[in-house]
């Protein structure tokens, strides 16, 4: 464990002059502290958005690798600022965008992967005593051109630096307190999470737990990464991300929503080898993220697909599937716009096999039916009515509430 | 002369997404002509000045290095608007900023003058078809950081590209009609000039004739670009700046205005070998620009140095010199911020010596006291008190009139 800090902090904590000076003051009071510090900035509040909607105005349907130029000007324009802010205080500092730092990522416009991190120069600014403000969710790919990293993506960018500074500590400074067993704005009596294991994190997070991008879970448990998820607006802990303890046997460790789901139903399909590879082959080609799939057990010769995606995306699935219908060979396609998913998630789920009946029963006593039910080793997910969501995580969390508790103060201690 | 033509739209034209797609259409009108495209933009309407205005907001004193990476991406922003604009009326388009492109400059932030750019990207893009957007006012310096090269100087990247890449025109445009006899808003009957020399339009673009960045012209001159300054609301011909013909003879072709000069007064200095240089290296060594410099005949054994700074950094010169007044050993140090400079450009001026003593004629008519007169081979500068300044400048306009316009209309003809 050495003395260098990877911090970053969200859109909202460097909106304005005002919060730039907080988020520099506390970067100063870890450097003060005898750390070398690499800050990683979103862009200023709204202005990817904002930029967004100047392209818009533009083209309604504008070049991918053009929207990246775009949009990373906003990371750059906080960077910047940030490093005068930190300048303010007395500090040697230097902001640096994702070419100057040698971020390599993929060519995937908009949704870019980091595939390396040069270190030379960050380890030359860091030696000259410099505090380093890294533009975050951008990279620049083999043609040096800008990608951006996918929205919220920030994240990844700092866990990545931590990985390859091989930093002591990565921390993701937000506008909540850490994570918690349930969103507090729909589950009043949610709790916050102390302590919780990369896999579990990676459930919660991939089921629609906004507050931390799934890559940089994923990256932070590839390369162990001290990861910890904390407010910018005060002292509190907040939540430590790290290796299954052992400690752990959490039941259920936390309850994710997720309301930007449709589901499209592809049915009368014949049963023989080739059939998936025929549906979802065309819909990856165009990089169309699918999560839920299901196959129905059958009815003589016919099978049923069905499967989701994000709503924005389901015109451009349904337009896919129909103009490959001869090749996969189904009678119809039925889709449903208005369903969201519920997720729980826990490590200790697979060995208790209550809690799948548990969370149903929760939904039957507050009147929910299930469209669709999948599961993992670790997560229990179904997709309803998105009407009753609120109804049904409330539900969900209560059945389960005692069993997280008392599980979250056994990990308190360790 | 080949068909490569370099355009250079500045702030005002790409202000909007309506503005953006007018200059779409006219970059396409030359693209559908048969020509390669390269085209420079400028960051949109008052984007600079607002992103100046947030890093005062931060520090009243921001580091150069941050300010040129918080600027730089008013430009970039421009570029990817306009390569979306380009993509939506059917065109190949790409996007480039100054590190994408290769322009080297270098690392005085702010004022960085391009000392080389690559071609091997920008003759790649143009062989795939692409018609090029550069960010203008960028380059960067060994580092690979940003630096910026002063204020309105996108004409200067145009003038740039178009010489390394040796295309056939280079068009400025921007929302005047071309270069004035005078600024029209000052002089009613200022006339727009159909062709100016290199020289002749260095001294007015030096002199405070905002319209075409001083060090634009200067590249322009160095490496032959065939340079046309045109307005891009309308489809005249502008103002065509080439190589002397010989053919004119142009006794006065224009008039500037500078409103932002102040005169700094050095009195009672020793008459030896090493004084100037005392007062102008401390200043040359902190990038402060100097303009007029006088030397009074002297009595007896002292000397005065009086001098012209931009109004911006007269209390900073005054820092510098009280900072080096034993080592200088001048006597009293006076200022004078109420001054504003009006300036006589013409080739002919030098095989003319009445007209110097016109131009203090109509001065003198109109009552104006003349504060200090400089003069070189084509220019003669007058510093006068700033209330008379549109009334001096209408003075002398209408003094040179008549053979302003008898001179140019011998340039049409040729």
């Amino acid at each position: 464990m050495n003395n260098l800090i990877v911090q970053k902090y969200g859109g909202t904590s460097v909106a304005n002059a005002e919060r730039i000076m907080n988020v520099a003051r506390r970067v100063s009071k870890s450097a003060v502290a005898g750390n070398q510090m690499v800050v990683v900035v979103s862009a200023q509040g709204h202005t990817t958005d904002k930029l967004l909607e100047k392209a818009r105005g533009i083209s309604a349907d504008a070049n991918r690798r053009e929207l990246d130029m775009l949009l990373v000007t906003g990371e750059q324009q906080s960077a910047a600022l940030l490093a005068m802010a930190l300048q303010s205080l007395g500090h040697s500092a230097i902001s640096l965008n994702a070419a100057q730092v040698g971020i390599e990522a993929t060519s995937v416009h908009y949704n870019a992967q980091i595939k390396n991190i040069k270190t030379e120069r960050l380890h030359a600014e860091l030696e000259k005593g410099n505090i380093i403000v890294v533009a975050g969710f951008q990279g620049i790919n083999r043609f040096g051109d800008m990608t951006t990293l996918g929205r919220g993506a920030s994240d990844t960018t700092a866990v990545a630096l931590a990985a390859v500074l091989k930093a002591g500590l990565c921390e993701i400074y937000t506008d909540v307190d850490g994570i918690y067993t349930a969103d507090p704005r729909i589950v009043s009596n949610a709790k916050k999470i102390d302590v919780i294991s990369y896999d579990v994190m990676l459930e919660l997070a991939s089921s629609g737990a906004g507050v931390l991008h799934n890559r940089a879970v994923e990256m932070a448990k590839r390369y162990s990464v001290n990861l910890v998820l904390r407010s910018s607006l005060n002292e509190k802990p907040g939540t430590h991300i790290k290796e299954d303890s052992g400690v752990e046997q959490l039941s259920v460790s936390g309850l994710a929503i997720d309301r930007n789901v449709a589901r499209v139903s592809v049915t009368g399909l014949p049963d023989k080898p080739g059939v998936a590879h025929s549906i979802f082959h065309p819909l990856a080609a165009e990089k169309l993220l699918v999560d839920i799939i299901l196959l129905s057990v059958g009815d003589g010769d016919k099978r049923d697909y069905c499967f989701t995606v994000h709503k924005q995306d389901l015109k451009t699935a349904c337009e896919i599937l129909e103009a490959n219908k001869s090749k996969i060979g189904y009678e119809s396609l039925n889709t449903d716009e208005n369903l969201a998913k519920l997720t729980i998630v826990g490590a200790g789920m697979a060995n208790n096999s209550g809690v799948a009946s548990s969370m149903f029963e929760a939904l039957y006593e507050c009147g929910v039916n299930i469209e669709t039910i999948s599961t993992s080793e670790i997560k229990i997910t179904v997709l309803i009515d998105e009407r009753h969501i609120t109804k049904a995580a409330k539900a969900v969390h209560d059945k389960f509430e005692p069993m997280m508790s008392v599980d979250f103060e056994e990990t308190e201690e360790s």
